[in-house]
């Protein structure tokens, strides 16, 4: 047990490297709003309206075709690339293939992630030939995580990331984010996060839009994680129910800065 | 002509018969937010996302793939299936024959939708075939209804609905319910449930997720119609246009309860 | 330099064609509410559910189905259609082929919006070879214009219009409309109708609706344009983001009137 007004040194180093996250995070959406990157996003269709309104609030710039003669060439003059495994068909995996490859040839960083991989074995399948890829990080649920062969405990997160040289940012009831060197780890949101469609799909592309303007993809994944989580919390003050909370976490993400930050818990 | 005092037999009858569906719809309502049930939806593209975030705050869980390789085993997975017939491409109609007969194959309820078979004598003739896969409940409007070979007065419907051994959700001014040996019939709603885009399929696929935690099909059917009718006619209060009842029906579903049913005008 | 004062022959003549246009976009809107015009849209996955709002909000009816086997029965029955270029893959290109075609024989106007062809050198390419199908509008913003060969001024606009006998509407900052004899500008809207995903596709469906109830095509696309751009500086009155930007434009758009159109600056 602990004494509250004797914190130990872990607790101070922890406390500093809190303070540093959410001023980066503070930076990070500042950079969006300022840079406009370019996002291209192959992603489900229940998702893509609600994911092209969150990159638009915060100042990043959606495309999502996904027609095998095209994609290449978006891909190609965008900043960054999510590859999102909802309602996959032929044509989306005909996309992902191009998609990876223009990213890799042009040295952009893109995001995977495997929707529901924990409910279709044949989509856990190919997300995993996914991770020879070179994914810059992975956004996901710990049962999707387990899917896709991770542990369940945080040694077992930073050891996947070490070994597939990814971030992996897990969200859930506490978010934890781990490049295999580091770990951030917080504790904010709102419950209905989780009854607002595509809040995880938009998660991730708020990863991608990050990856664009800053290179250290550890914070880039968590800077977008913590946004999204202190900007819910936000819109859960003010909404009625999962409908306007919807819309509200739009807004907030539109206008987060240090002071709306000053929510954020990181443990 | 009837005098004010003296009510007949028969409405002491529908009064009590409407006092009960109104209970039992609190409690549909009520168990779908503590059993969570999965509902699969193959369902138009314009539909989706109003679908899943209709299905999420009521406290089912949706998911909407329609690849042919995945749709069997998410529907195996599944508490319930809709089926909805809008936005009808060849990759839908593939994944609507495997998921029917997982569906069958797993006693597992379905819906039908046959949206605009009005406006498709192709959509009408496949929905028609589709009638011989036993669906458990098939939500539609007056016209889709007569496209579909039904008749246009309640006793068309009911006889309709005994034939085919189901029960008919049918939707419009008064929403209209029958299995063949009982129909319901209610009076709840706003004009602007006809402004906003999918309300019908969302209609469906509530009867999907209450089809799933409700044995009964017709009272099923009769609460998800109910509590959709009651939670549009709260948000019409509040709303400034069809935009914000849009958003506020979904408010209103999550919280649909006694209290909010008791503007519930069964007839 | 002029007086303020001292109005010139050429203000007061822009002031009443202003105020003219103002009288009949209230006009073309009362009667969107009451013919319910039937609009076809071939248009992107991402937009769909945001356009079939916005029409259902000013009274029309959006029907999206691309099934080669149907969308030829959709357009018949339909009094407009939108060819969006969103998003755009094999089922669609073979779907816009029939509808075009139908629309052709029945004489029913088309609206073309070239998504995003600035981006794609394929979906340029097919851009130019649709203009040669006589679309009645073309809807886009400047990057566009570019990419489908139009100049850069206000008279290589009205050239590229009257060389293909069509209207053009190219929205930005300030929206001009001009059909080579003809000429609008106005600068209404708001910032936020740019982080609003799919408004622009919203513009051109609306403007396929104005083109069902105004004979006059120059008019039926300034109206569309003029009342979008008045809703939106009036959404941005109330709105607290992007989020309740895109809920409160539709209530705009629903009310739209006389009253309203007071902001309207046509230059």
């Amino acid at each position: 047990m602990r004494g509250p007004d004797r914190p130990q040194a872990s607790d101070i180093a922890a406390k500093n490297s809190g303070r540093e996250l959410v001023a980066l995070t503070a930076d990070v959406f500042a950079r969006l709003r300022t840079r406009s990157p370019r996002v291209h996003c192959i992603t489900n269709s229940v998702a893509q309206n609600f994911t092209a309104n969150i990159l638009l609030a915060v100042g990043a710039i959606p495309a999502m075709t996904i027609a095998p003669d095209e994609v290449g060439a978006f891909v190609a003059r965008a900043d960054a690339l999510l590859v999102n495994l909802g309602t996959f068909d032929a044509e989306r995996r005909a996309a992902v293939d191009i998609a990876i490859e223009v990213a890799a040839t042009h040295a952009k960083p893109w995001v995977l992630d495997p929707v529901f991989i924990d409910r279709s074995e044949q989509r856990a399948v190919y997300a995993k030939t996914l991770l020879g890829n070179s994914p810059r990080a992975i956004r996901l649920n710990s049962a999707e995580f387990i899917a896709l062969g991770g542990g369940s405990d945080d040694a077992g997160v930073s050891a996947f990331a070490q070994m597939h040289r990814t971030v992996v940012g897990l969200t859930g009831q506490i978010d934890f984010v781990a490049d295999g060197a580091r770990a951030f780890r917080f504790d904010n949101g709102h419950p209905w996060m989780g009854q607002v469609t595509a809040m995880g799909c938009a998660a991730s592309a708020l990863v991608a839009a990050a990856l664009a303007v800053e290179t250290d993809p550890c914070v880039a994944t968590a800077a977008a994680l913590l946004g999204l989580g202190v900007a819910g919390e936000w819109a859960g003050t003010l909404a009625k129910g999962p409908g306007t909370f919807a819309v509200g976490i739009i807004d907030a993400l539109h206008r987060l800065d240090g002071a709306m930050l000053e929510r954020a818990r990181v443990l």
